[in-house]
């Protein structure tokens, strides 16, 4: 099956947001082994959507529409695709009752009802994350087009509760991917390690990807039920985990600090952060998860050396002989937070973010990472030339691993 | 002009990176007056690039191509569209030289070289942010295909630096664009206090977008030279000025932190941070801006109540009698905060980020930012339903906006 998605709005094309919407899906079909060859973009204009749709029908057999459902004048997607394939809109009485329970207490124009219409004979796709329904059709046997609202916060769950089910039901085989979740090895370093199991793999497959920094090797299996794809990825991701060993930091988590989380809650223990160069990044990546409240009370951003010394009692001589950025200065900082906050583990961070401020000894991307317990000290060290932005990143998310390490042997 | 988009790139089709590449391109085209129809985004394989540049060809003035000019085997760009406009490829000279340049101590194979092949009769586009260069043919009179590279590092200043002149000397006029930033005001009533000016405009012209929780004005003016559609864009933003005060932070500036940092530095001022809520994203942000160590030297994220009393001094009165999310609250860690760390300007934050946590006194989205300085303390609260994510941005944004506000005032 070829896919192609098409994504109907004028804030697009004049760059006011990027088609992220055309990228989850994207994302989504390859999980699911749908071909995608073309994304298509025009604006809320029945002519050039008409245009767009013409082209598409030539070459897919999947269809995917965001965009243009909603109550204003310049939604006129369901209206333009009902048209095309020769569809009358009708009102559906089960929406439409939906709709006036969605939007009780606020008043109902007739652009709001207009929401409850759909193309004669299509699938209704149920809204739960807002208010315009979405449907699909098919168009000739074994032609499908399915529509679904642009706002982001509902295409997303729409996609996934919605237009996942229907294209699995089109298939006799079901496709179940699952993800393992590396920090601290590469993507060619990964490749290589995993290159004769990979090699040796049919159905499942395993693949190694580059994302933010980190790594992640998909494992994906076809089977006829998920069930079963599940059960055949299971003995892949077991000897992928013995390969490759403890930079993996977890198995379908989204990120080092949502691992973090549940290890801290699992084993109720409490960190605390002392950073420099990441500046709040740290704290602020820890709280990202709901509930963290649970396990961080306490952070301090030491910036300049007085507050080293003052908040974390980091030594005059140590910032003397060492400087801020150094192994020594970072040991101190993450033992100085974890005394403060009277936390299991203290991490903190010192590094050279640039663009200014790098020397030959220490250059632009050089950082330091420690934590602490009361087991004592570590540190690690990096060093890779890039952007302000991505050093930090970098450096927050090696915090963030080290306090995750921390409390998996605690 | 009408001009059209195309993005080459798997990646984009697998979902791996969203399409920034045409968001950043469809910005500056509107900035310039110039059309944009559609975008399309197709693989690295040539059929489909030939058949996406036919359609574009017959209805499009302007073609942009994003991708595929590395030295990659799947680099296929150059290739293909030269063979498409029937012109053959040479190897330039000059930006062989430049490679093996940028090269230096690096082994140059022959995928390296082809980077220089260029189509019979182009511009070439040089390169200053990487190592393939750009390329612009008039493939008909007056219908011109620009092709630039795919990361968005490379495709950025070369749009700007390359693209944009190469279009600009197309038209006879030239479009200058100036951007009131606005915070505290949301674009309806902007739109409003404004709508007599904007109504009575022609050349220049003003109108307001929203942007992540912010608001922008954006004056145009099109003239003969960018002087003189500078100088009529001058007389409008002082009006603007005039009626909107100061909820207007800048003019062309990149943000928040980014005017801040401005007038900190003019007036050689401190700030510290106190954060709950947003745990370190405010310290975070203030950072993100290089040099911010000349006017910030600390900041504490006060999670827990016993942080904030701890740390900030926050009395036990006040966090019984009114709680942690409270005026009282956000005063006293503000005051605190400046006299822990001896800063000009004290900033804090103390809100429900949610999901979980909200009361019908105190529900999600409820914030209070305060700042202190020698003269006193002043709250601010603000109360709107959204994501976790985006509350614990607008409380940033509120308490960088006072900080900036307090040191206008100092």
């Amino acid at each position: 099956m070829i896919c192609e998605i098409i994504s109907v709005g004028t804030e697009l094309l004049l760059g006011e947001i990027a088609n992220t919407d055309a990228q989850y899906i994207s994302k989504g079909l390859a999980e699911l082994g749908i071909f995608c060859y073309y994304h298509s973009v025009c604006g809320d204009n029945p002519a050039r959507l008409n245009e767009t749709l013409r082209i598409a029908r030539g070459r897919a057999d999947i269809i995917i529409t965001t965009g243009g459902l909603g109550p204003t004048a310049d939604d006129l997607t369901k209206e333009t695709i009902a048209a095309a394939f020769g569809r009358k809109l009708y009102t559906d009485e089960a929406q439409l009752e939906r709709l006036k329970i969605r939007m009780s207490g606020r008043p109902m124009t007739s652009n709001n009802l207009k929401q409850a219409d759909l193309p004669e004979g299509c699938t209704v796709l149920e809204n739960d994350w807002g208010t315009a329904p979405g449907c699909a059709i098919e168009w000739e046997e074994g032609k499908h087009l399915i529509m679904l609202p642009g706002p982001p916060s509902e295409c997303r769950p729409m996609f996934d509760h919605r237009a996942r089910p229907y294209l699995m039901a089109l298939s006799d085989s079901v496709i179940y991917s699952t993800y393992i979740r590396i920090y601290g090895m590469g993507e060619s370093a990964v490749e290589d390690k995993l290159s004769f199991l990979m090699n040796s793999l049919e159905n499942p497959t395993a693949a190694p990807y580059a994302k933010d920094g980190e790594c992640e090797v998909r494992v994906t299996a076809r089977a006829k039920t998920e069930e079963e794809a599940k059960a055949m990825c299971a003995p892949v991701v077991e000897q992928i985990r013995e390969i490759l060993g403890d930079v993996i930091y977890g198995i379908d988590v989204g990120s080092i600090e949502e691992a973090l989380s549940m290890v801290m809650k699992e084993k109720k223990l409490t960190v605390a952060t002392a950073e420099s160069c990441t500046a709040g990044l740290v704290a602020k990546r820890i709280t990202d998860i709901a509930g963290a409240s649970e396990y961080f009370n306490m952070g301090v951003v030491t910036y300049s050396n007085e507050a080293k010394m003052k908040l974390l009692g980091v030594s005059e001589e140590t910032l003397k002989a060492h400087g801020a950025v150094s192994p020594e200065t970072a040991a101190e900082m993450a033992r100085g937070i974890r005394l403060l906050s009277g936390a299991d583990i203290g991490i903190s961070v010192t590094g050279i973010a640039g663009p200014g401020g790098g020397t030959p000894e220490k250059p632009v991307g050089l950082y330091y990472a420690g934590v602490s317990t009361a087991e004592g000290e570590e540190v690690i060290s990096r060093s890779f030339r890039t952007t302000r932005q991505r050093i930090r990143h970098s450096a927050a998310s090696a915090a963030i691993d080290l306090a995750r390490r921390a409390a998996e042997k605690l």
